[in-house]
């Protein structure tokens, strides 16, 4: 059987530049690597990964903790994890919490105590105080993704800054009758709370604070349709713009109008928060995030931490676009009963 | 610290069994198994896993091998069976193979090779001849789930019945102008080839074989979007009845309608197959599956597997069950342009 040292003579490169780059601990090349794994698969070298953790204390995989894998943003991040992690040679272990189940008690009590992996990516993953004491007891390098900015290894958008951009738009279209929809107790999100303050700081900075009105909803297509199909019946106090905490809540606001006869954007103009996959088949007007890119970078951040306890993590702030699709337009107050029913200013 | 004969006393049990209750390997009741760990805990009990791992073969560990995380189908199914692992005890590792990716491929040359593993669920691989040798070779348990119920270890749906029933649906309201939407090379997949075949032979059986079209796609929302734009607005040969390969893209053919101005049902019935999360939002009429609990009843065989591999690996073919939402309604041959240009029968 071929050892470390018959593959790092194969591809020309020291044993521990081969270790590196079989392990994934440190960095190399991406030229390196290739020869490296080039020359390990030409020799059918596979690291005995049980006897070589004992050994350096590695594990070779990073555990992954997110509250579901089903909505659309917290699945994109995971592909964009492993897609770098497989780049890295690392195994990716998953710990789908979600939020008061028994699963995610026992991730809690049980399985983030085995220290099963190098480090950890959290994302999106809002714990409880407990919960927190529980990842800081474990003692090993982590990173999140969804969060607030100014904590070390956090990777997020700008969520105050997004949601305001979004009301932005609207107030430039020359609406005032803005409501923001989403978020509720005890299901409120760090990012979605953000939005809405980012929401609420525009509408008082346009002199329109007494207009504003917090629609509450779960943050999913079908959260965003229930509460809307509701809210959207009563045309007296019908808004003629909606800013929504994320893309599943506004195409859920949009299908709810149709549904009313509602048109869009001319009755009614919908902003979101994310361009989710089915953002364009909706004509949603959206402020854009990368969640892949934001998987990757969590990786590059963990790996170097790994790699360097002692250096300071730095955070990531990635801008979110503002994507103008046929979603939103100008306010038509003629036809507009809420409109009607305030002096024009 | 605290050893198995420790927690093994405090609950009451053999050693031999806290040790199965705490690796998951192998039997123990529900209730045992709650008794061992409440010990486990109250000992603050963990396992020394990679030690574990080389003194008996077991990683405490299963690998999941699926092509996306983020089809709404594939997903369920891996909370599913996480859900399953959690309660046993066992790690889950992900392996996300998008086809044509490095990723995929290092997965199949690399990562599978080191099996880090005791066992291997697959979800809707469609492995290709190279991939299934790759699997073969690692020579480890592995669960299916969808494929070919003749397959031992294969968790399914009767994919081809749940054509035909959709097919024999419409049929049933009056239909005859009835065409499948879904699949296309070389992105077919395993399951929406069973069920076009479905498709086909009940319109067959019901002498309509004349009037069978299949109309080619993406498997997904924006696909079935797209490819519903191009051949609704072709008035003359527009279907009154649609059977799509699945609940993404008969909601992609739903909201094309709409832009269209065709009215669901009375101008066109739609039927899927899943029963998607937002199949309600749309009031899809769908064959429904339960994805969950095929991930759960995949460890459930894995593990059996595991404890004993010499007992044969059955299949299960879990039933599809008809919900009619408001997606489908009788022909109207009266406004029908394709209904007007053949003979009634």
């Amino acid at each position: 059987m071929s050892g470390i040292s018959d593959v790092a003579r194969l591809a020309g490169v020291s044993k521990a530049t081969a270790s590196r780059a079989l392990t994934g601990n440190g960095y190399v090349s991406a030229e390196t690597r290739a020869k490296v794994q080039d020359a390990a698969r030409a020799l059918d070298y596979v690291a005995s990964s049980n006897a070589a953790s004992l050994v350096t204390g590695r594990t070779r995989n990073i555990g992954v903790i997110m509250p579901s894998v089903t909505r659309w943003f917290l699945a994109e991040v995971l592909e964009g994890i492993q897609d770098a992690l497989l780049d890295h040679g690392l195994d990716l272990t998953l710990y789908d919490s979600r939020p008061g189940t028994t699963g995610r008690a026992r991730i809690f009590d049980d399985f983030l105590a085995r220290k099963r992996f190098d480090g950890l990516i959290a994302v999106g993953l809002e714990p409880q105080d407990n919960e927190i004491e529980r990842l800081q007891a474990i003692d090993r390098p982590m990173i999140s993704v969804v969060g607030d900015a100014n904590d070390p290894g956090t990777i997020s958008i700008d969520d105050r800054d997004a949601g305001r951009r979004a009301t932005e738009h609207l107030i430039g279209l020359g609406h005032r009758h803005i409501a923001f929809i989403g978020g509720t107790e005890p299901h409120w999100a760090h990012w979605d709370r953000r939005r809405l303050e980012g929401y609420m700081s525009a509408m008082a900075d346009a002199g329109l604070a007494e207009y504003a009105r917090h629609i509450e909803c779960d943050i999913t297509l079908p959260g965003g349709y229930a509460a809307s199909v509701d809210f959207l019946g009563d045309t007296k106090r019908r808004p003629t713009g909606l800013v929504c905490a994320c893309d599943e809540v506004a195409i859920g606001a949009i299908i709810a109008a149709r549904r009313l006869g509602i048109q869009v954007p001319s009755d009614l103009s919908v902003v979101g928060v994310d361009d989710h996959e089915f953002a364009d088949v909706f004509s949603l007007t959206t402020l854009a995030q990368l969640p892949r890119e934001q998987g990757m970078t969590a990786v590059e951040l963990l790996l170097r931490h790994i790699a360097d306890p002692s250096a300071p993590v730095p955070s990531v702030a990635l801008p979110a676009r503002l994507i103008v699709r046929s979603s939103t337009g100008p306010v038509d107050r003629a036809s507009s009963a809420i409109e009607a029913g305030t002096r024009p200013r």
